[in-house]
């Protein structure tokens, strides 16, 4: 069963991704607690524990509180923290209290901040039930809610006790949402790892099919490079920037489009498409490379369509990734497996990826036949 | 001009106290971040800015952006940081920028806490407004705001870059919230420090003039105890509950009056003279101890009556103070100046000494000539 330890300067825990790690939940509980008795609270939608509270309750004697937060990124919110930690109080919750965040990374990221701020701070741990949260959001220790000024700008670094991956849940995903996380997984490749990048080439099928084996590789691999790239610098002052590959345009296409048309990891997939773009141009790296890069992406895909101009997000992207000298700052692949920071991108040179990105997106959308076919 | 330097685990800094700081405002911000250019945004009240805002002015080249919070514990909530944050997003906020908390234990609980989750973390200076917050809720890194279900509920621990106390400040604050601050550098007496307790029994009258010698004084040896008691245990694991010295019947009476009826430190005043009741009951002091203590708590009075029964107070005690046996965990006075922990404190006992505490209010309250005197 593969278990990822990461230790930051804060914190050591571990991350462990395995099939059927619920059936062993309360157990488990306990060995982190060491024998001290704790008083459990999940917080989850309502959608997640209709569809696998039965597994979770299996393995307790006695069965933990629930609270509920309705699904979506709107609920992750200062209000919906309050409302928590109300009932949590109401509860009579202390600091011998657990929280277990039991969704995907907006369950994580508003239960991990309310752990961090409940009482001063109380223990919790995070199960993750959507890829994207099982790879990426549930790893590392940034919690959060977001303001109407922005995504996630007030939050705390707060690290669970431990992430239990559990890859069984990942089956009632919507496999929209399945593809859109394993953007985050090729990331992972594309920035530090070869190897996960060659095998989701060579397993994209099994992958795809939500295959347990297969998932539990991908899932593993990526985690073992967000772990690595944290424990080296859990506060962002460096490395962890290159966890942002893809990002600068990917947000900007969330914001172009409301954060409504695209799932976060399609963004990202088109984000990273126009990075790949500006590292060609730059020949840091191959057209053989580039080309494996853009087929990925595309072959976890089809990544949903948007209508913005690239004039539009070039001036989207964040005022934070300008240099004083006017430049950009940006994370640029220099083969499959590194990427680097360059920090003098002009605003014509980005104009230009960005366009390719927009070209070939509309050469994909452009023969929708095999998808109207299906819907007869 | 006093300098206390206090050092915990997560964090080292500086308080000072003195006549005068206001002029030297902007220098003195420039020292604490070492000359890295920064962005300072004050947080305070209206009423307060109304007062000060001259003389806060005075030292900025170019005058730091203002935010409002109401006065009030009413506006100690999720709400009013979710208000600032956007407020400071919309201004464009980032990790440069440097939070100035202007005011009394309202604005420095919530600027501190929002400061600990703006950005996920930014830096703060706290410069308290009012007696209690210069010689208590400055001091020790714990921030926070209120549920509907009680009291700083949400929070962290999160300390700022320097505390500077400027005695001058003072000069405004009503007589009753200067009265009502004391009773805390009485605790801090009782508790720690038989010179400051002797200190104010000499002084009285110089202190509740609003001497600057005398008052300086006062909240740098309060600062003193305080400091020194969270340097030896910031999370409050052991000894930093003897803080709470004349709290937990202070608690039940502000629970009992809604929290509308007495300040905050007059209740902590009948605190402790029912803790010093508790202690002559278990002989843990003298007689001659005892009358001392509870002539002090009432020379810097007086502390305004309520309405409550000893019964319901004993019942608003806080069931975190509750032991498995059925006890209750109180602080209790060894002599004036050292204090201890006492775990088998009985219902009974805690009834007794209630009721000698609202024997001595009625005592006081019985006779309220000098003041209808004074109102003609
Ligand atoms: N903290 C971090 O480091 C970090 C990193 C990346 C993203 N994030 C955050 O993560 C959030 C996105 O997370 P997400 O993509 O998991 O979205 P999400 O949490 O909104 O979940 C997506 C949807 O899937 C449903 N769902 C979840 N698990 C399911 C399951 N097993 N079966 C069926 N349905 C299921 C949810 O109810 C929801 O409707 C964003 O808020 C983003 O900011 C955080
Ligand atoms: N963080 C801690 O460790 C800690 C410790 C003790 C108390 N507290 C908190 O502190 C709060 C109480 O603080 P407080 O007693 O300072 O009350 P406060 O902040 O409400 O201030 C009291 C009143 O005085 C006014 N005021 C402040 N400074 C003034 C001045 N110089 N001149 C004229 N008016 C002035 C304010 O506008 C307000 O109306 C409570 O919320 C309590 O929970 C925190
Ligand atoms: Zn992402
Ligand atoms: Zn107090």
């Amino acid at each position: 069963m593969p278990v990822i330890s990461l230790k930051t300067p804060s914190a050591a825990y571990d991350i462990t991704i395995a099939s059927g790690l619920l059936r062993t939940l309360s157990a488990r509980l306990n060995k982190l607690t060491k024998g001290k008795p704790f008083r459990p609270f999940i917080v989850t939608s309502p959608e997640i524990w209709g569809l696998w509270h039965k597994q979770v309750l299996a393995s307790f004697k006695e069965a933990p509180t629930v609270l509920f937060l309705p699904s979506g990124e709107a609920h992750k919110r200062l209000a919906s923290v309050e409302s928590l930690a109300q009932q949590l109080a109401t509860a009579g919750a202390d600091r011998d209290s657990l929280l277990i965040a039991f969704g995907g990374g907006v369950i994580g990221d508003v239960t991990g901040f309310l752990a961090a701020i409940y009482m001063r701070g109380i223990p919790y741990v995070q199960i993750p039930t959507t890829l994207l949260a099982q790879v990426d959001s549930s790893v590392g220790g940034k919690t959060g809610v977001n303001l109407v000024a922005g995504k996630n700008l007030v939050g705390s670094f707060n690290h669970p006790l431990a992430v239990l991956a559990d890859t069984d849940i990942l089956a009632t995903l919507p496999p929209a949402q399945l593809r859109a996380g394993l953007q985050e997984s090729i990331k992972a490749g594309i920035i530090r790892n070869a190897k996960l990048f060659k095998y989701m080439e060579q397993n994209a099928d099994a992958i795809l099919k939500g295959d347990a084996k297969a998932l539990t590789h991908v899932v593993t691999a990526s985690v073992r490079v967000k772990a690595d790239v944290v424990a080296n610098d859990e506060r962002e002052s460096g490395l962890r920037m290159i966890l942002n590959y893809g990002h600068t345009i990917g947000h900007a296409i969330e914001a172009a489009t409301s954060y409504k048309q695209l799932l976060h990891g399609e963004a990202v997939g088109w984000g990273s498409i126009a990075a790949t773009h500006l590292g060609l141009s730059r020949k840091l790296i191959t057209q053989a490379q580039s080309d494996r890069i853009i087929a990925l992406i595309l072959r976890y895909g089809p990544l949903s369509s948007f209508k913005a101009t690239a004039a539009k997000l070039v001036a989207l992207t964040s005022s934070d990734k300008k240099n004083r000298s006017g430049t950009l700052s940006f994370i640029l692949p220099t083969s499959i497996g590194t990427v680097k920071i360059v920090r003098d991108v002009t605003q014509p040179e980005l104009l230009a990826a960005t366009e390719s990105m927009l070209a070939l997106m509309r050469q994909h959308t452009a023969a929708p036949v095999v998808t109207r076919k299906r819907k007869r």
